[in-house]
């Protein structure tokens, strides 16, 4: 039965506690977002002892179901300083159901800072190492030097120097199956609570664990079956998703006006054909070597919308992977419209553990106020280097696009209770402005997206039910470990919950797990109402309600009233 | 009779709106304050067309009466987000109270960023000028250039470059008698807010202003020459006011443990005697030439607690005023024990137009990060270039301590609503903490302070109350235009609304007033709930809570409960 391993980081002491019954369907987001309400004190400082970290997977983790294993990252943020749970893909939440690990909590911190560890997990048990020696590398030179040492086998979970100087808009990343660190929980500055309990990084040996034995063996392989005929035969995995990943989305933001331009003053981008999936697929095949259009970024996903995208001549990893969210807020945020470029760029942040959705906004918001000029890559370029060196206009950037708004005296800032808005305009695409509103997670596409919803984007009717829909199931998917890109082939979610019960021999009630989804939202709210984030943080910035989107002739006018709606 | 001025700085269009009956009473805070909360959206961005900016004197303003010529500035706060009002001496009230005008409000903002205007009030009008070669220069060069063109009898109002890169710490200052620009609004970044209505400054010509009719002239200079007789009779304020003026309340502090020191690290300041009230005095005097002791910040005041600090051959202003606040932050809290360093220091802050106390405090931060060595004034001196040069460093230092905090990944910030806490340790003197925590205003001394309240400041028993009976005492004295240094010798009000009677004609009820008083507390603290700032926002940073300020052997032990009792 799987346990929760909770990690003293100023005593050193692991407990584990066992879950069982009831409690074998908790997970994901439901999981931490649990632990957080009930552990944390709302109105503590993130950064300090009393926050905690929380890691969970899904009650499918360890498994080799297609599209389960996504990894829940939960703690107090220091950049919204309201409750925040970030997911991610990579092998971690699979070599934690393999460990038995349904979450980890580290609580408490170090007496002293700049004394720094490592988490290493075996089925021998789990110990902290001293790694002062890592402090400071970046994430790719820390993943080669914690591989060399604990095999190649190994799975990670890492931040970098962003994080390690506990700025907001540092992530906590994960390899992939081929032990690439760039799966992001990269967002809320969760790399920063991370760093400030004085931990580097966990190392997760699963290889030696046992054979996991199912409630019904037999079964559980035949229902994966099904899942893995729902993700082969429907167009939108098998063909849109496996084929042009999250980049797919361009096409349809950029005709609705909503993909992000200049710093959100435009919804379409000039030079769209450049950076989108169409070309981005036909980049990757032409250059061929070592690029893969199509990619798993967990073990057993079969619906592979990752990519790896190659230097000019094949031979390099210029970055992987490239998604819709960084060509959005890199690239026409920042009006660049070359993807090798883009790629430089990304890789360079996945190096310095960052996300690139806060700090592409950052940057657009710096452009704005004329820090560098829109469009130069090597003026970005630069930006990067002093993210990398920390200076104190690094430093800013790399402290979130609020932070840089207030710094440089830009009043256009695209962020909802501090964190930045993702890729979509909401002045093009309501429901989401709802759902960046709303949710208790900040701005957040995945918190609840609407982009599949059959609304007229630009218009307000019926985003908000629409929002509160997405926003309902976003925790659910969140809370089972499911990627939401599954969605798109397993429509009917028993499917899930016959899986969970052939491994564990309980069935959970969907109708149930839905209510329990509504209340673990409430929860996060109520979490954040007593951190002192209430209704009036429900909203857009000035801007969306006063400035047209040219694009579309739409400014966001969704009241706060007609919002509220969803919180009932 | 009294008139509000509205100036629309987009339209450019003057409105003048009269005063009559019962309102002749009102003024300062109290007027600033239900302005803006009946006017300004709360929700609105601070520096956005929505946020007003409005300037009151008090119901004595213009006359010659001591210490009653207090200028209100009041706005939603850039650096709070929530309703602010700060108050300073100078000319500038006395000289609205000339020229007829209780209160301007400056509604709107310009269409286009970067174009700069002064406003100029004389008894012929008011009239916006073009100001935009005044853009970018120190407040001293502001106020030379306006002498020169509007004559040396002008009141003045300015903003310095801080300010005009719209940084929290950006205050407003006012010309003293002798056209010294350096009496600050200083708080909550309302200077921020002036420049982001186009604002450079304003010119008061009130020379040929008309000789005001008073109700009863000859009681009005009978009650006069009582409220004189007190102030020169009063050992507090003719001999230690006079004398040692603010700084008298250092060896207070440093015995109390309450000295700010390396950034609230500890309670009392080695080098103490170094810096204080007592040393300062005589270096004035034993330099002579310039010095000057005592000093009037406005007109007709007679206890003169102001100085002018001289270079060491006292040829030269070092500067002028030296107060006890910057003397705390800039000094013990910095660990710099240089009178002379701490006086260039506050004169460059001065020209730059930046709050002491939010930038010491910030430097205090930015040293415990170790981005400079505390104690290092050429450090400070070259820090202090960077806010000039408007680099991004100095930006972030100008952006206030929180930001500063979050920047340089230092837990450990001196603020409440992220506003400084000025230099009284709140766990050595725990009604300011109390105040500090609970006052809508954010952390501000003058808001309620109880370092003269006859309790044991080090403990928590009937702190609350004594927090709550100083908060509305300030709100009185704000709302009626008096300096609090008034208060040691004038300590029955009714003398005041007598000069306020024998002036208009209508004698206010004090026990009225006192109600009004609290109710625009409650006014104050409704804007800041509508702006999303509510009861736990009340509270002091983790680390009094936590940290034992080892010179006083105590920490913060009030509960959130415990003060809220200050708000009943």
């Amino acid at each position: 039965m799987p346990e929760i391993m909770r990690i003293n980081m100023h005593s050193g002491f692991v407990r584990r506690e066992p879950l069982g019954g009831e409690d074998l369907i908790l997970g994901g987001r439901r999981l931490t977002s649990k632990i957080i309400a009930e552990e944390v004190p709302p109105a503590c400082h993130a950064l300090g002892r009393h926050n905690k970290l929380v890691m969970a997977c899904g009650p499918l983790g360890g498994t080799l179901v297609s599209s389960v294993n996504r990894l829940s990252c939960g703690a107090k943020s220091p950049l919204t300083g309201g409750i925040k749970e970030s997911n991610a893909g990579g092998v971690t939440a699979y070599m934690m159901g393999r460990l038995g690990i349904r979450a980890l909590i580290f609580e408490d911190k170090p007496e002293k800072n700049g004394v720094w560890r490592i988490l290493r997990i075996s089925p021998q048990g789990a110990e902290l190492l001293p790694a002062d020696e890592l402090a400071g590398l970046g994430v790719f030179e820390k993943s080669e030097r914690l591989f060399a040492r604990h095999g190649k086998k190994a799975g990670l979970t890492l931040i970098g120097p962003v994080a390690e100087r506990l700025l907001s808009a540092g992530g906590i990343t994960n390899t992939d199956p081929e032990g690439m660190p760039s799966r992001y929980n990269g967002r809320g500055g969760l790399g920063a609570v991370m760093a400030s309990k004085g931990l580097l990084g966990i190392v997760f040996s699963a290889q030696s664990a046992p054979r996991e034995k199912y409630a019904d063996a037999g079964r559980f392989a035949e229902l994966n079956r099904e899942v893995a005929k729902l993700v082969n035969t429907t167009p939108q995995t098998a063909e849109i998703f496996r084929k042009y990943g999250t980049s797919a989305m361009m096409t349809n933001t950029n005709a609705l006006g909503a993909l992000p331009t200049r710093n959100f003053s435009l919804g379409n981008f000039q030079e769209f054909s450049k950076i989108n999936a169409e070309t981005m697929y036909e980049t990757i095949v032409a250059r061929g070597g070592v690029g893969e259009p199509s990619h798993a970024c967990m073990k057993g996903c079969l619906i592979r919308c990752s990519n790896v995208y190659p230097s000019a001549d094949g031979k390099q990893v210029l970055c992987s992977p490239m998604e819709y969210e960084t060509l959005g807020l890199m690239g026409s945020n920042l009006d660049i419209d070359d993807l090798d470029a883009i790629a430089r760029i990304n890789h360079k942040c996945n190096d310095l553990g960052v996300d690139t959705i806060e700090l592409g906004a950052a940057l657009g918001v710096a452009m704005e106020a004329g820090v560098l000029p829109f469009g130069d890559v090597s003026a970005v370029e630069k930006a990067l280097q002093d993210v990398a060196d920390g200076t104190p206009f690094g430093r800013v950037l790399a402290s979130g696009a609020s932070v840089t708004g207030i710094v440089f005296g830009c009043l256009r800032v695209p962020a909802v209770k501090n964190q930045a808005i993702p890729a979509y305009d909401p002045r093009a695409m309501k429901g989401l402005g709802v759902t960046y509103s709303t949710s208790p997670q900040g701005a957040d596409h995945t918190a609840g997206n609407t982009a599949r919803a059959a609304v007229k984007h630009h218009l307000k009717d019926g985003q908000a039910a629409c929002s509160k829909g997405a926003q309902v199931g976003a925790m659910l998917a969140d809370s089972l470990g499911l990627c939401l890109m599954l969605g798109g082939a397993v429509k009917n979610l028993n499917l899930i919950l016959d899986l969970v019960a052939a491994r564990y021999g309980i069935r959970p009630d969907l109708e149930k797990l839905l209510e329990e989804a509504r209340k673990s939202l409430q929860m996060e709210r109520d979490f954040n109402l007593r951190a002192g984030i209430g209704p009036m943080q429900d909203q857009l910035p000035e801007f969306f309600y006063e400035e047209v989107n040219p694009s579309m002739q739409s400014a966001f006018d969704l009241s706060c009233e007609e919002m509220q709606e969803v919180l009932e």
